[in-house]
């Protein structure tokens, strides 16, 4: 059965682009409806109560029914297909990166790059400007700890491209917004090449 | 075919009792090893080099494999349980609150815990001093999100237990250590109480 899907995000969101991916790369459609998070557009009474409580994009609507979470929405468009490893071992260490990404990586490189090219500078909180040196270290932990795990293999996990992949490409791709260098990294530049480079790919301004 | 599952851990991290409760709920057993993460025993060289490069435990090795990250070994060691829902849907919804959990939850109430239960007040950094009110906020915000979620329904996900509820039962029913009040989330009290009553439920301190 063919589900129309909707997606609610904010197109430059990193997290937003994760799902539009997984679905460019596994064919199936998905319509857009876009909101200015920068204006509160999902925290209006409306959006709380019907499409996410949490007042956070992306939102995956699939018929009445959502799914908050990008990581969670990029698991329901891929799931059957080969993103999704079948052997037990290669789906845990799949869902194991998804989990450190929004963990140990989203929260310092798509945080800095959110409050350096979207809020500015000039807007940050004192706590914000405080926690800037302790999310560049954590995020260049992040970049290494990637580094050195692709240094044996071409994909994160397994011997092909997985959800593990596409929900990490997201930022990293886009963390010289952030200043991160990723000529720090050779092997997670390259592995950037290998994900622009696959069959269906669609950049994050598609 | 059975496999022989050991958890590296440290035994009063919520990260690991939701390792060892899936275990319990689900019938298999599993060896314990134990980490003292106080005096850096999961920053050894011995450690980041054979167990995880992340220097973090819980680890869920099997044979001679390794699992890190808590929510992607409770996966593992439930999948194919009742605990994991098949229907799609349920699936990425019991996905969306593990994610939920390591984004919005655990970086606010069980940090809050281990900072003013473990480090102690006295031994914080100013940076960590002055991120208290902003995790207890948020900390705040995640329980209310539970408790309105809860107000329609028994468990996180669909009409049964799943893995949502056990990870997000690890550290919301020790939030009183962080000084969080349950009492004001009447509806979380009673979901915890209701998992404490389930067949083979084991506490912390089993």
């Amino acid at each position: 059965m063919t589900q129309h899907l909707i997606l609610h995000e904010y197109s430059m969101s990193g997290n937003c682009y994760k799902v539009r991916l997984t679905a460019a790369l596994v064919g199936k459609p998905i319509e857009r409806r876009e909101y200015d998070i920068l204006t509160g557009e999902t925290r209006t009474a409306d959006f709380i109560d019907n499409v996410n409580s949490n007042g956070r994009i992306p939102v995956l609507q699939v018929g009445d029914r959502f799914i908050p979470e990008s990581n969670a929405a990029c698991y329901y468009v891929a799931e059957g297909s080969q993103l999704v490893p079948t052997d037990p071992f290669e789906h845990a260490g799949m869902l194991r990166w998804m989990f450190w990404e929004q963990y140990s990586h989203e929260p310092n490189i798509a945080t800095l790059r959110f409050w350096m090219r979207w809020l500015g500078p000039d807007k940050l909180s004192d706590l914000q400007r405080l926690q800037m040196p302790t999310k560049r270290t954590a995020g260049n932990a992040a970049l290494k700890l990637m580094d050195d795990h692709l240094k044996e293999r071409e994909w994160l996990v397994g011997n092909a491209l997985s959800l593990a992949d596409i929900c990490l490409f997201a930022y990293t791709h886009l963390a010289d917004d952030a200043d991160f260098d990723l000529g720090r990294y050779p092997e997670v530049a390259a592995w950037v090449e290998r994900i622009k480079a696959y069959p269906r790919y669609i950049p994050l301004d598609a």
